[in-house]
């Protein structure tokens, strides 16, 4: 398997999870780290046929000028996280792979995000259809200019703002006639994911956004044969209440309300500090209690951007429940995560099983990695042991095959 | 159904536990609460024969002069439970119960516990064969006085010290023989076990006390035919560590260090500030987190009597873990439970399930309750989760049966 | 002194923190309850001629029908306070003294407020000159009916909406031209406040609302000879931020930001859960960490209607500072409190010690009151060091006269 | 001022607090840092001629083979803590000055200290007064060496076990006649505290050990004419305990139970984990609320060694406290600070302020620096405010002086 080459492309490249995830693949792959964090290295994977780190080359699209080193170096010095010695090992690989970053889009990413923007090309006009080809023309170069076997594409840009769906994007046919025409807007994430899934690549979407959120680009994934999985990475408030709400049903302790509320300060709480961003984060850490319980307790989930946390992000969850005889109780945590850090194992774990899904002939939504997801596509169920059984049914199956 | 009668037995009559029990027994009877609480009301049972809690007839065993109306009424007025009314409705069923409790046994219970006991028959010397008969007498007038078609004993007294084992727990002959020439200890936890046990009667034990843990009287269940389990009501901090532990095991992040904390004032609280019965608690509450993530990370808890807070156990747990790239975070929570109202409803879902457990014709050790236990008997599997699917196994089977 | 007879008036008397100050007035004159939680009853106060709770008669307005018997039963059995044998006892006093209530005001109080109205009398149309008449006839007919010696007015109503102040607002003589002219707007709070100090009663004001804190009203106050205080008791979440905030100073620690979430369930929630009304609030909390500590960190401030909580209003605030050689460090606290029970002894207090001002010959902005206030009338001072010791020389300043 | 050498001598030296004061003084007077968490760069202290941070050279005592580099990158490595760039500008003075380090004493600091211990000369036997003059050689050589004009001594070394005084600790003369017939027994920091003010040299205990807290070395103080403080830092958990009981005790809130838990993993942490030693801190941290409240609500307070942490002290403490009509409510805080970088600025503070205080011509025990400590010698006020108006009154007197 060593000798295969695999391409690894970041939408959203310099920030903080990519750039962290980027890191980390340069550390496994030189022994300077363990696989502590990553779920691909749990002993349900033993035997199953995952691409190694040494494997990987690393590029992607973003909006500002940057590096891989310039962020990594960024995270140590304001969130104190990595060692020094860690990054002067990893530095050579993290400025050669700087070279294959590409200008991104910014089309109906919101005024927040477009404000961050300091590429001409990311922002200069272009159709939708225009955008596409030039994100092909990126990933064609970056497959035939490291002679990659393999790519897999995962977005981890910033939250964009909530996008409403119309005829046009329920079918692929109407879709592409409407790009044709251009006559119909898409987020930026979904151009991206048009772009990856025509060109039959895995899609990992590990942000709330839309990408390819919507039956047309499903029709195209299973046209093309590409896996596509999302959304959003369930990384630490969210995966605690997936985690919790199941022992409050089983134990028959009726929620009473469930408040949670968020602080953090990295770039990531910028753009959801705008009131349109937040919305669709807000939503997709909001609904999964209801669901699990069966009934709909009060909740309230708040983000802040609070700068001096940087990428320490902070929740306090305080549960109210009621138990025999009517009797009311208290759960209370506090979760304090730097968010990269437990975002970027994730995405290696995603992006290793959306390539092994593919090489297994397997296409369309992955349901199996609904656990890594805060909304997972095509799945109802947020139960995270009930999702993780799936996965090591999954890990089993392979195992045997 | 409805014209069956059952008794259930307390050991440990006055305590907290048994008294919220009996008060929710009359509760549900009466119809004025819900089935809140109550595992064996979710719909996975909805189908299963379980008996009905208007069937119950209660009684038991205690070493302190007391009845269910004072105990309730103390709950009430100094942990700030029930609601005066529901005491009203119910006063009447719990005053004609309390006479049917009788005097226990603190043989082997240590110093604390002898020193709770203003009961003569409880302190007096008899030897543990007669400490046996005596019981089962009062258990053959329970029946025949009440004229009851099954009985369920629930072990819900003080936590006693470790006790060792010999070699002559281990057989029943070599236990029985011993007893017979007084040759051997027991503490008061396996003489109301023995008695049940030996009279094929379900037995209970929701304390880390001994009880029926030990070869010989697993051996008396299976002749006697008796359900048995225990150890140790799982209700507040253990079960968060059954919950959390598999998180971070499925999401590959090292635990460096868990510390938790305990707080609270009921009487179980006094007993447990003697330093030989927390012992025994404390080894109950400690090894789950090693089963569960297949390694020792250092762990710590401590327990300690804090008057005011009376029965409201709180517990501070303090999780250090180890994510990708070596970066430290830390999950904590604080639960804030009323202990009586958490176990309560237990212990009725215990006895219900160990009175169909026999009606059903099993016998001996209860494996598929092990969700409800903090140290589950012949059980390995910490898991909260995996417990608990085999609870939804069982109960799935004796739907289909 | 004690045949002095004294009326207390409660602006929004059917509220949790009027019932409860009521509820304590009976408790405390018929010895059922003890001093805990009254600062009057602090030993720097012995000797100080203040009134006793068997002098006080009860009156008020409210816009709602109610009763305080009914405000303290729901306070009772939804919030779990009080004890049953204490409302008992105190019954008759509080069905005697809810006949002393008459309608209220809801004059630009907002909408959420209006809608909780539900009195007729309360909602008419009148001019400002006209309810200010009608409100100083319900104090007369109080004043000639029970014979009382001394009167002091407390407004313990919801919050109102921020009230822009015009240049009618400055000077007495403008107001008074422009209320005969019928040509200006006042919040209900500050009709009150007019009648009351217009009559030389003493007036508290414990809300954030407007009142009396206008510069013509000020001077309305020394015209005559009326003391007044406010605004906003300080009693859990800003109390700790005006003790917590001097030792950051006192540490020369840097307080990098300071976030507080409250959340709570009661009355005074419902109205907090308008936008308008919450403004109000949070400036109240917000403002004094930076007069504190002297210079801006980031702050925020949340307060969210959670219903299950009812009068338990439950804070978490997250302190990050900035040690020595540029450390990080956090504490964090977490506030449960009841609300009525916590703000009704300050309540109590502030009403005696506005008595004796008066007696003592002194009217205006009462500024050794700062200690009770998140937003002291004529004070820049927040911490609550300081400004106990005001009171406290205040109180050696009375008992050596 | 500027060109007078002053000498910081450190018993424990290379222990996390002194290594950390030591490399604040090198980047304070490097220019690298800013003057966050010390008191004395408060405002109150403006005009007032306390030393410059250049003017310090450092020297001291330990038991272990170290140095100040080593420390300082083995708390930057292990505790997350100091920016690699700020430890390369002062790596030259921390070599330079460890070499001015010299081998302490372990007389009678406990079984777990001598574990620590690595160097024959502190191991080696002596008679109490054969230590003395081997520490005073240290420190005249130090002072010849290094031509200064005035040195100050603390002892920021491990905390010992308790230690029972005898009537020849009580008197001067008592104590000189039984030193010389080697008939009395000392602690390692009464050893080093006899030495220092026998020398004339200020004293700081920043520890719970025994030091100078005996009436004979108080009497030496004031005949040597050398100022002393301690005992006991005041950092973190017991600073939060004095600020928070005189808020309870002004509010009239009775504290029902006061819970304190802490864990930490540094070495003073392994030093803790000992019982013996732990007791000295324990007592320390427990005694204040008591005096603060003038009663004696429950008190519990844990440390434990929890190794994961290193220098990150954490506390939870649990206040339950009863307000009006007797309604119990709750406050809890968690701490999580590093150990040594709140306590090094205050160790700064003292030296800087002990050095002021002798050239004012004060001598004995320094009352005014009571707000430093958790057990301050000669006062009995624990209440921060009062403590830190009494310091704020010492700099006024000092400016105007």
């Amino acid at each position: 398997m060593s000798s295969r080459r695999i391409g690894l492309w970041f939408i959203g490249a310099w920030g903080g999870v990519s750039s962290t995830a980027v890191l980390g693949v340069s550390a496994l792959a030189r022994g300077v780290t363990d696989e502590t964090g990553l779920v691909t290295a749990l002993s349900i994977f033993h035997g199953v046929p995952l691409d190694g780190f040494d494997q990987f080359v690393i590029g992607g699209h973003d909006i500002r000028q940057g590096s891989f080193l310039q962020s990594v170096r960024d995270l140590h010095s304001r969130s104190n996280v990595f060692h020094e010695a860690m990054i002067r090992v990893c530095a050579d690989d993290l400025e050669k792979w700087s070279a294959n970053v590409r200008p991104g889009s910014i089309q109906n990413s919101g005024e927040t995000i477009a404000g961050l923007a300091d590429l001409a090309a990311a922002k200069k006009e272009e159709t939708p259809r225009e955008a596409i080809r030039r994100i092909q023309g990126d990933l064609q170069q970056f497959r035939s200019q490291q002679q990659l076997d393999q790519i897999v594409v995962v977005n981890a840009a910033s939250t964009e703002p909530p996008f409403e769906l119309c005829p046009a994007h329920i079918h692929l046919a109407a879709l592409d006639e409407a790009l044709e025409k251009n006559e119909i807007r898409l987020p930026a994430s979904s151009l991206y994911a048009y772009a990856a899934i025509d060109m039959g690549l895995p899609m990992v979407n590990f942000t709330p956004s839309l990408a390819a959120g919507m039956p047309a680009l499903e029709e195209l994934a299973h046209r093309r044969k590409a896996p596509i999985c999302g959304k959003d990475g369930k990384t630490g408030e969210t995966l605690m209440k997936s985690v919790l709400a199941p022992m409050f049903a089983h134990r028959n302790l009726q929620i009473l309300s469930w408040v949670g509320h968020n602080i953090f300060g990295n770039r990531d709480g910028i753009v959801l500090n705008d009131p349109q961003n937040k919305a669709s984060k807000v939503k997709s850490k909001d609904a999964l209690i209801s669901q699990i319980v069966g009934y709909k307790p009060q909740t309230h989930v708040s983000i802040e951007y609070i700068e001096s946390l940087d990428d320490w992000k902070t929740a306090w969850d305080h549960i109210h429940y009621q138990g025999f005889l009517g009797t009311k109780m208290i759960l209370q945590f506090i979760w304090q995560g730097c968010d990269s850090l437990l975002a970027a194992p994730l995405v290696l774990d995603l992006a290793r099983l959306s390539l092994l899904a593919q090489r297994r002939g397997e296409h369309g939504v992955q349901k199996h990695l609904a656990c890594f997801f805060k909304s997972p596509m095509g799945v109802d169920e947020h139960d995270f042991f009930v999702q993780f059984g799936w996965l090591a049914e999954y890990a089993r199956h392979c195992r045997s095959a």
